[in-house]
C-alpha cells in the first residue's frame, strides 16, 4: 500500500493511492496516520480499495505520517558522503535529531531562514516505526517498521557546522522536513537496501546513489537506536544521505529563492520544493 | 500558579497546588495542560481556586506539561560547568535535542540502560513556551514563557560523549528527563536569573548553584532559538546545569541503582528518585 496524507495544514485527511494513481479517501476507515493506526496496519488488508471514496482534484499532499515523536537521523551513513563532507565513516551510527515542527508535506516549500546563505538539500530514505521497538535484534528489526517514505533532510550548514556545536541547529528550521508522498508498507519493498535515490536542482541531477551503499542498513539501525530508547510508533528515522550535497561541491553550492529541488527514491514516489525566502 | 498534573503514566489530569500545599483538579476547566491550554492560561486567572475538588491521598505526579513538540537543551550554560566538563564557554548558546519521548514525572525512577555505567545527573531550570515564538526580541522573549519549572537532564556520558558524535544518544534514553513537580508561572518567579538549585545523591549534596551564573539568560535562549525555528507552546528548553555533575568529579561518580537522588530549584519545587536498572 502507498499511504499518504492530503489536505490543508493542519487538517490532512488519510488517503491511499490506488493502482490507477488516484488518491482515494481513508478518514471513514482511519483517523489518521498516527503511531496508533501505524502499530495496526493490518487492518486494512482486507479493504477494497475500489470501494473507497475518489479524492477529485489536485489537492496538496502533507507528511505521509502524522504525530511523529521522534524524528531520528543518521549522519555520514554514505561513505562517498562522509569523504565529500571531509569526515571519516563512523564506527557505529552517528545519531541527531531534527525537531518534529520542521516536518511538512513532500511538496511543501524549502523556506530559506532569515540571514542563511548555506541552505542546502539531502535526499534520503525515511524508516517508519510501526511497532515499538526496545532491545531488539537486527533479525527481528525490519518486523517493527510500517513503512518507507522519501525525506529531505534539508539543512543550513553555517548553522550546522560552524554555530557552536551540535547539529541540531541547523537541521530544525520550518520546512526543513520534507516527508512523503507516500508511505509505502514493506510488502511493496523487496529490498530496501537496493533503492536508487537522485535529487535534481534546477533540473540538474546532483544527488544519483542508491542505498546499497549504506554503511549500516535499515535492520542495524533500527536495532542499534532501539538500544537506547524506545522507538515508538510514528517515529521517523532518515537514514542519510549519498553524494551530492551542496556543501561537497568545489566551490560549495546552496540554495537561495526560486530555485526547484526534486528527488525521489524508486518505488517510493517523488518530491518537488520552491525555495523562498522566509517573510 | 503552581500547576501539575497527577494520575498514572499515560491517564494524567491537570491540577494546581493550592496555597495550602493541596492538589486540586482542574480537569473540568482545561483538558490537559498542553500547548493549545498553555497559550492561554489567562483563562484561569479568574478561577476560584477554593472551589476546585480537592485532590485525596498522594498521587504519582506527571511530567507538568504535555504534549511537549521540542526538547531543547542548552550545553555548556555555566561557566563553571563547561570547565569541569574540559570544554570552552561557547561564543553563543549550544543547542541539543533530547528525545519528547525520555520526558517523565518529576518522581519517576531513573532507568540505568542496559549495561550503562555512565549514567549522571543535571539540575536545570526549564522553560515552557506559551505564545509560538518565531524571531522575537530579546526584549519580547519572555511573554512567550507560559512558566518555570525543575528539570533532571539525565546523561549518560558514554553514549554522549564515546559513541560516535552528537549528543543526543546519551541524552534521550527512556526516563531521561524528569519534568516537575509543578510549571510555575511568571507571576510568582520574580527574576529567573537569581534562583538557587540544588541536587543531592544519596544525601550528599552535589549541586550547589545558581541561575545568577547561567551564561545565556532565559530571554536571550527564547530570542536565539526563535532565530532558527519556530518555538511551539508546550515546547520546553532546559537551560543547562551548574557544577558538580559526576562527570566532574575526579575520579567521575556515576549513578547505580538503589541510589537516591534529590533536586530543587528555589520556587520551582522538588524532585525525588530513585534509580533502577531497566529491565
Amino acid at each position: 500500500m502507498k499511504l499518504l496524507r492530503y489536505g490543508p495544514r493542519g487538517a490532512e485527511k488519510p488517503g491511499l493511492l490506488d493502482a490507477d494513481g488516484q488518491i482515494r479517501d481513508l478518514s471513514a476507515v482511519v483517523s489518521d496516520l498516527s503511531g496508533d493506526v501505524l502499530c495496526n496496519l493490518d487492518q486494512l488488508g482486507d479493504l477494497n480499495t475500489a470501494e473507497l471514496p475518489v479524492v477529485d482534484g489536485n489537492p496538496r499532499l502533507g507528511a505521509c505520517v502524522a504525530g511523529t515523536g521522534k524524528f531520528l537521523c543518521i549522519g555520514l551513513n554514505y561513505a562517498d558522503h562522509a569523504a565529500e563532507s571531509g569526515m571519516d565513516v563512523p564506527s557505529e551510527p552517528v545519531l541527531f535529531m531534527k525537531a518534529t515542527s520542521a516536518i511538512c508535506g513532500p511538496n511543501d516549500p524549502i523556506i530559506i531562514p532569515r540571514g542563511s546563505v548555506k541552505t542546502d538539500w539531502e535526499v534520503e530514505l525515511g524508516v517508519v516505526i510501526g511497532k515499538s521497538a526496545k532491545y531488539v535484534t537486527e533479525e527481528n528489526a525490519l518486523d517493527h517498521v510500517a513503512g518507507y517514505c522519501v525525506i529531505n533532510d534539508v539543512s543550513e550548514r553555517e548553522y550546522q557546522i560552524e554555530r557552536q556545536g551540535q547539529w541540531s541547529k541547523g537541521k530544525s528550521c520550518d520546512n526543513f522536513g520534507q516527508i512523503g508522498p507516500w508511505l509505502v508498507t514493506p510488502d511493496e519493498v523487496s529490498d530496501p537496501q537496493s533503492l536508487s535515490m537522485w535529487l535534481d536542482v534546477n533540473g540538474e541531477r546532483v544527488q544519483d546513489g542508491s542505498t546499497k551503499t549504506m554503511v549500516y542498513g535499515v535492520a542495524h539501525l533500527v536495532s542499534y537506536l532501539s538500544q537506547f530508547f524506545t522507538l515508538h510508533p510514528g517515529d521517523v528515522i532518515s537514514t542519510g544521505t549519498p553524494p551530492g550535497v551542496g556543501l561537497g561541491f568545489k566551490p560549495p553550492r546552496y540554495l537561495k529563492a526560486g530555485d526547484t529541488v526534486r528527488l525521489g527514491i524508486e518505488g517510493l514516489g517523488e518530491q518537488s520544493q520552491v525555495c523562498e525566502n522566509d517573510a
